[in-house]
């Protein structure tokens, strides 16, 4: 059997049901339970350590026309995006880079300053790493960060509110023009070639919703809208019961410009470093306030409700949101 | 200009030109200042994290031979010798798993199984990772740990004792045997690449000689003896008089079958997980003793004396060890 015929989650399966089997792995006796977006140690001070590895591979996820600027702003902000999530303020980056014999001097010192800008930019410092020789162009990053109290995967009831960071379907409207030839006009493709070329982590929302104490459970959206609410019900044994899906302004003009459904683009794109959050009654308000006060925004887009599973509502109908998302090493 | 020009220990200079423009990333304000085996963060509570990645690829780092399960073991212990050289426990590992679509389930499992493997000889529990799609087999580790105080790469001063954790020149016989056709009867050709095949780190060593606070300074020697012992001399500014190489049996039987220079052997092999210490005036003892039990041995080598270099000295003459070894990436 290959790789492609488990794909990456069940590759991730496989890999802990190996080392599950012995006592100093045990994943129900993390302090994060797997699944959840990063890992996390108690320290002695009694902050939590908090720990991420993301890798970035050119083929697969730096889409046509990317820099390799972009590529290293990219690859550091994948982990960024986990931490923020957890409510964790990073302090620690490392990186192994793999790369060709034949990649060119000044293609890496692109990377590098994109990397470098990053590090800046979420003011965690760049201090290690490891390079070797690989066919592909591979960024590895490591990333450690401290919080007080985590913000887990699992956690949310009934009646709690279903909210987003910001708005999504600008990173799908992208891919149909990168992948299946479709235009816009120019200031449409800007704004949506952007938004998979320019990603940023929520890292001032992240910490400022977790330093509300108002967020009951969280996690990263880079792996499609649906899938992370599918991915978050399930966790906490729940219904998300949706009832308006946060479409950007791009998505929507770009549905309309080619008669597509603007909520598959919204639920089904991927690599959209936003957070979802279920926040507890009575605290709204301060969460909500809190990413404000960060520069952002917290958008509520529905409710947990008793049951399974994630449905889109109106006053008609309630239609089911399937689990499913964009996945690396499938089969196609 | 290509990768393949600058060479990995070119590659990484260009980096750290790079990252040193900004204040964040200021190689001079580091903890533990490159070049070192890891990173260090000091905490809250006064010991330091030790932070430290290193990338095994299949095609440069798993010889010809080399079974999946002993794959994941190496990727471990790669990351483990580092923190060891610095005299820090590890407590937590993570790895980035890149992956062909077409790898075959059962590799993967051994593989995996190799990591937990090692995860349980280093007490040290594997906390997360990530899957990606590559076209090399890839485990890029991330490891984190603990120490009350630092071994620094520098900090040796003339008069110290140098010394190191095990013998050398095993590796080096048994690429001759892999990739130059060399034949050795079966039990010496078992030992031999059993050094390359089950890699281990001195983690017990590492931990006990740091413990005894009689290290001046340390550095792993996996990129070779020779290298190692120039990288430590440069960076402490002073030189290094070896009296006597660390030869393994296997080595001097192996040179002698074959008419080689067992020196060379014990030289520039590399892929040898030991430990280069300085010993301070008056220490030996105490380290001495501390590596003896932890179940391993301190072997004098030489000692640091006044200048710069590494040289070979007997009675009649003293000969110049140039800092070579090997490395990834450089044009052959």
């Amino acid at each position: 059997m290959k790789a492609s015929s488990l794909g990456e989650r069940g590759i991730i399966e496989l890999i802990w049901s190996v080392l599950g089997d012995r006592p100093q792995n045990n994943p129900a006796e993390m302090v994060l339970p797997l699944p959840d977006d990063a890992s996390a140690v108690k320290m002695n001070d009694g902050n939590y350590l908090v720990l991420k590895t993301d890798m970035f591979v050119r083929r697969t996820d730096a889409p046509k026309g990317m820099t390799h600027h972009q590529m290293g702003v990219k690859a550091f902000a994948m982990n960024i995006s986990d931490l923020a999530a957890k409510g964790a303020r990073p302090f620690a980056f490392l990186f192994s880079l793999g790369l060709p014999k034949s990649y060119r001097v000044s293609s890496i010192r692109s990377l590098i300053k994109g990397l470098s800008l990053a590090s800046a930019e979420y003011a965690t410092p760049i201090l290690g790493g490891d390079v070797g020789e690989a066919k592909d162009l591979i960024v590895a990053g490591f990333l450690s960060g401290a919080a007080k109290s985590l913000v887990r995967r699992s956690g949310a009831s009934p009646g709690d509110t279903l909210a987003v960071t910001g708005r999504f379907g600008n990173t799908a409207s992208a891919f149909k023009i990168l992948f299946e030839g479709k235009s816009a006009s120019s200031d449409l493709t800007h704004l949506l070639l952007s938004s998979v070329y320019n990603p940023r982590a929520r890292l001032a929302v992240g910490l400022a919703v977790a330093g509300s104490h108002a967020a009951t459970s969280s996690m990263d959206s880079s792996d499609g809208l649906a899938y992370t609410l599918n991915g978050m019900a399930k966790a906490s044994g729940v219904g998300f019961a949706v009832d308006s899906l946060p479409l950007s302004n791009g998505a929507m003009a770009f549905a309309k410009l080619h008669g597509l459904d603007p909520n598959g683009l919204a639920l089904f794109g991927g690599e959209e470093y936003e957070i979802v959050y279920t926040i507890k009654q009575g605290g709204w308000s301060f969460a909500e306030k809190a990413a404000r006060d960060a520069g952002g925004e917290l958008i509520r887009i529905g409710e947990v409700v008793n049951g399974k599973g994630v449905f889109l509502r109106d006053h008609k109908s309630e239609n089911p949101i399937p689990d499913r998302g964009w996945e690396h090493l499938r089969a196609t």
